[in-house]
């Protein structure tokens, strides 16, 4: 038996997002044969008492209130990000500094320019990096892909994606960080989802033609505030999509989308066939091929199962149904095996910057009301 | 009781289009309790034997091989139209002047100057006419209708339709009526409907910014000819939408989307809920309005059943579905009761003009890749 | 061009299913090449007034309040039965005396010794009959059918049928001629269907163990009445089923299943594959077959479609959607085809009397709580 | 701050039911705030170098060979049994006979007596107990139950369920534990589930009916062999049921459900409404609830989330989608809660008794062919 090497996590933030990533960390181990024996080792806070209490909860060995001596220790073998937008940038640059992989939350960073000096950063320290698209992560997801790329559906023609929730479609859903202009927005929270699903299965998107549109210009400015302030960001973003493939498209994201509470769905069409998914029901994939006669032929509703790798790690039999958390579990299995054996991760800090190059070119696209070139 | 009068129909076009007519003029005095007794009296096609030969079969008085004789026929009291769409202005033209009402399949003409004269015409003749939208008459959709228009989702937000079928998917179907360059394409032929149901419900669309797409750009000339001609027409087309009501949306129309048979589909959303539909399930409304909490909440699923006018007309129970046949007696029913009763159908001849406006600025919006006003 | 001879029909019983029957014959030559012309020649009622009413408005020449004189009329081609139950029997029977063929809807009769009397003199006097058993016309049972006669899905093994409305859910649904001793029940009234339809599509049942059950054993003896009155009929039937050919199942009747409004339903299982279906989407079939892997392999949805006759006489594409009253006009077609030319449809008395001696069979199996054969 | 015990875990079994268990362990400490520390402590397994391997994959501080060692161990604080079902009595007896609290995966034991057995062992040491029917862990199952309970639904009627698989639909399945005459069969392995879910939603099972078949005799020794062997159990079972409350339903165990991966599914119908749902689709509920009028009114389809407990620890907004190995970490949390807190768990060794009481009964009155009570 081969002596597993200990990979030792930091993690920064204590709120929702850092409790599912340190539970996939906890769960990794028993799920996957990994190449590390994982150690939740540190828990970085702001809130230094939350730190503390989560830490205890969750299984950290140690806590800090200041995420620069978690991102410096040099007992860290990977530093897991999920604070606010605004500080992934320098606790990522502080980490690869340290010569340490890095774990980020998506999206990526606040801007295109951010983006770009931290993926220029990794690439220079040859860090190993993964930001959290974790809707890739599904077995069926990469089923599609298979299906995509072994022409079983033919050539792509279209793709029509979506990423729509609900969670501010009401005027009384207040301000958050989700609704500050640097970084926020439906398009920036949920199309970046649907951009990276849409670059993932049918390729590089080259041209845009977005339309913006805020529909509530007031929300309070807190939670029960009868203190309104403007907002700036869009509510929903519709776009014209042009891929470097010829196919076209086009992709929504919507978070005042009443009614809808994962519609992180798409339909991509080839000459011959088709493939349609919805998050709402991730267990499920949809696939028409053309066949001689429609006497017999219909979309075929394939449900997840052994035959979907790994899908056989959370249960021996199909129809048992992976959650979202399980997803999270696979990503964190890819993060580690890349950091100790291939060192190359998907999507990394480069594809995360790509996806924001298409958020920037919709919402300038949008301003200027006319196609807008998606920069390289 | 009431004596009532006759209403001799005469129909031009013996094809697929036309049984379905002549189908909806029989059946609809049976289900209906019409202020006509309705006559098939005559049925004209160029195809003089075809036309005698239908008759015949179909139950008509007479036949002819020349519409202008139907068109001129003092006893005929209403001309419906299914003939080879550039023929719908002269056949329209000759019965309004000849005083008749005109019920005319869509679209209602080649281009948008086409459809202006025929709409003055009518207009100035203060004829009825009523064209063959037959998708709005579905119950549930006059129930989106009156859920929209009683605020039961609140303001309308957002509009995402589509239609996408998949009869021209394959590269080796071939050029027909469908893809001449006067009146063709997926969005004339299919964008039409969708749009007529996005005004329906949504109200006037008052901007636009499409996206056509030829995916096929030769077709066979024929049925299995190997002779492979270009296609001037769209395979595909998208557009944003912008609303009078300040709603926005996007519409697509498709008839290349393999596996599709008969998507016209919408999401309508609101502030306060959303309706979803599509037609290959023509018998459900899905509606969700926001109540306190989720617990118990959720997109409701409605059957059509009495409760939906008229579907008790057909049927006194739910569950037992109406289908695409029964549309057309519905809409034939509603054209009997404005011709002898109010005068007014919906949609006439000037909102298949408005549609089709819908239709030109889309297209020329493609080709100058900018946001277009869509004439009023 | 043949000279097709005229059939004319006549019909017993003014209420919905007269109409319905009505409109079937009126559709049916528009839709079908029938091997005849079809007049509505005479309806009669046990009353007049409606008769010569509905006469008028169906289209029907001649009205009677005398079913006598209708089943008697030398003129008449056919007699279409539509009359409460405990009327079929003497009207077949005279019709039959007259060398007439009988149209009977379902069911047969209030017994099985009435349903063998009819079936004996209707096979002594080689009348062609038919029984309303409509579901059994709809396009994609005919496809289950063959489906499971070519081996598709191997040798059939299960059977789960069940036929669940909920009309009579409430304690509040009056007493009307369902809940009558003699023939009501929700067995005989819904279970009839489903026992049509497993015996249709897996064959004869030769053994049986039911459980009846009467929900509401009082309900009011008319509507809104005070009066409350006992039930003798059973809301929900149960059945253990064993068929002819080895295999098992059961079938439920239920007319208070609360939320239910059409629930025909099935699962054919076989060694190999499985076949879906309920009447709620009529248009739809789902259908599984075994394959190496699961991989791209799960329930195929099948839309009815031009390939699945007699579908493309009402539309040529698929996805139009067939209703419910499409069905009648299929069975109507197959009776006049059977009158003209076979002779024989399907299902006939004899079909019906067994469909009946299963009816009873489970019906005194749940009286004396073991199983019961059926009488063959 | 509290300090929480260590509640040391030790589990019987390293097969796939062995790890999901092992992983709940893991995982529940990090999702729920537990009272009680948790520590993997020994893992036992008949192969000692397996149970050696897997207790360091899955990170147990210790390893035996010998089950007896672990229940006897004084410092092992839970003994977790996953082995073969044969084991169950012997392995729980020891541990209760050492005080020790008892989690057993179902079914408790091969027969009622056993199952009495254990139940009263465990009764008499006060042991707290609980068998791991995982589903009824479903937050959407507590809802259902919730809605039965209060009344929301009316008096229930009628329940119709089914637990069918097709893992052994084909006749090249061969024999396993599953197929031992001592506890194996349809109804014991899949039918139990179904059995606990009645009796969860609906209450006590008074009287059955069962109608049990082996659809292949035969079945081949091991994977692959030649070697065919006759089957003794089941491979589906249908059963009516009487419930106590006067409700009448059936319920089917199927493992030969071609098709079918998890249709562990029912339909509980009351006078004024009915849920529907099915673990294929385990986050949607549908519920009907009587109205006024249906012209608003169907099913509406419930999905899970925060405002279903325990979800909201798994994620904080709906639609994230719970899997399968989330309902054993939310079955853990409550065996860790009844141990440290209540004492009480359920289902527990008793209810499960019960459960196999019915199971015994259906398996009797197949073979007697007749009604028959299930014990109390």
């Amino acid at each position: 038996m081969r002596n597993k090497p200990r990979l030792r996590v930091g993690l920064v933030g204590a709120g929702f997002m850092g409790r599912c990533h340190a539970n996939a960390f906890r769960s990794a181990g028993g799920i996957f044969d990994l190449p590390a024996e994982i150690d939740l080792e540190m828990l970085a806070d702001a809130d230094e008492a939350l730190a503390e209490k989560n830490a205890r909860e969750l299984g950290f060995k140690r806590s800090t209130g200041d995420w620069r001596k978690l991102a410096a220790d040099p007992d860290i073998g990977v530093v897991a990000i999920t604070a606010p937008n605004s500080l992934h940038e320098p606790i990522a640059m502080l980490a690869i500094d340290n010569g340490k992989p890095v774990y980020c939350e998506k999206p990526l960073a606040v801007d295109g320019e951010a983006a770009k000096r931290m993926t220029a950063a990794a690439e220079k320290a040859n860090a190993t990096t993964l930001v959290g698209f974790n809707f890739l992560s599904n077995p069926l997801i990469v089923l599609a892909r298979d299906l995509v790329e072994s022409g079983e559906i033919g050539d792509v023609t279209c793709f029509r994606g979506r990423h729509a929730e609900d969670y501010m479609s009401s005027g009384d859903s207040p301000h958050t960080f989700r609704t500050d202009p640097a970084g926020g927005g439906a398009l920036a929270d949920l199309g970046s989802h649907i951009i990276a699903m849409a670059r993932y299965l049918v390729g590089p998107i080259i041209e845009v033609s977005g339309h913006l549109k805020t529909i509530h210009p007031m929300r309070p400015a807190s939670e029960g505030s009868r203190n309104q302030m403007p907002v700036e960001v869009d509510d929903v973003a519709y776009s014209h999509v042009r891929f470097d493939s010829g196919a076209v498209g086009f992709i929504e994201a919507n978070w005042a989308a009443s009614g809808k509470t994962m519609d992180l769905s798409f339909e991509i069409t080839g000459s011959n066939g088709s493939i349609v998914f919805t998050q709402e029901r991730m267990n499920e994939l949809r696939v028409w091929r053309r066949r001689q006669s429609r006497r017999l032929n219909g979309y075929t509703l394939i449900e997840a199962g052994p035959e979907h790798p790994p899908y056989g790690r959370f249960c021996p039999a199909p129809g048992h149904q992976l959650g979202f958390n399980d997803l999270k579990v696979i990503e964190v299995s890819r993060l580690i095996r890349a950091i100790v054996e291939s060192g190359d991760a998907f999507p990394d800090f480069r594809e995360a910057y790509r996806i924001q190059l298409a958020v920037d070119a919709i919402r300038r696209s949008s301003r200027e009301r006319r196609w807008t070139e998606v920069s390289a």
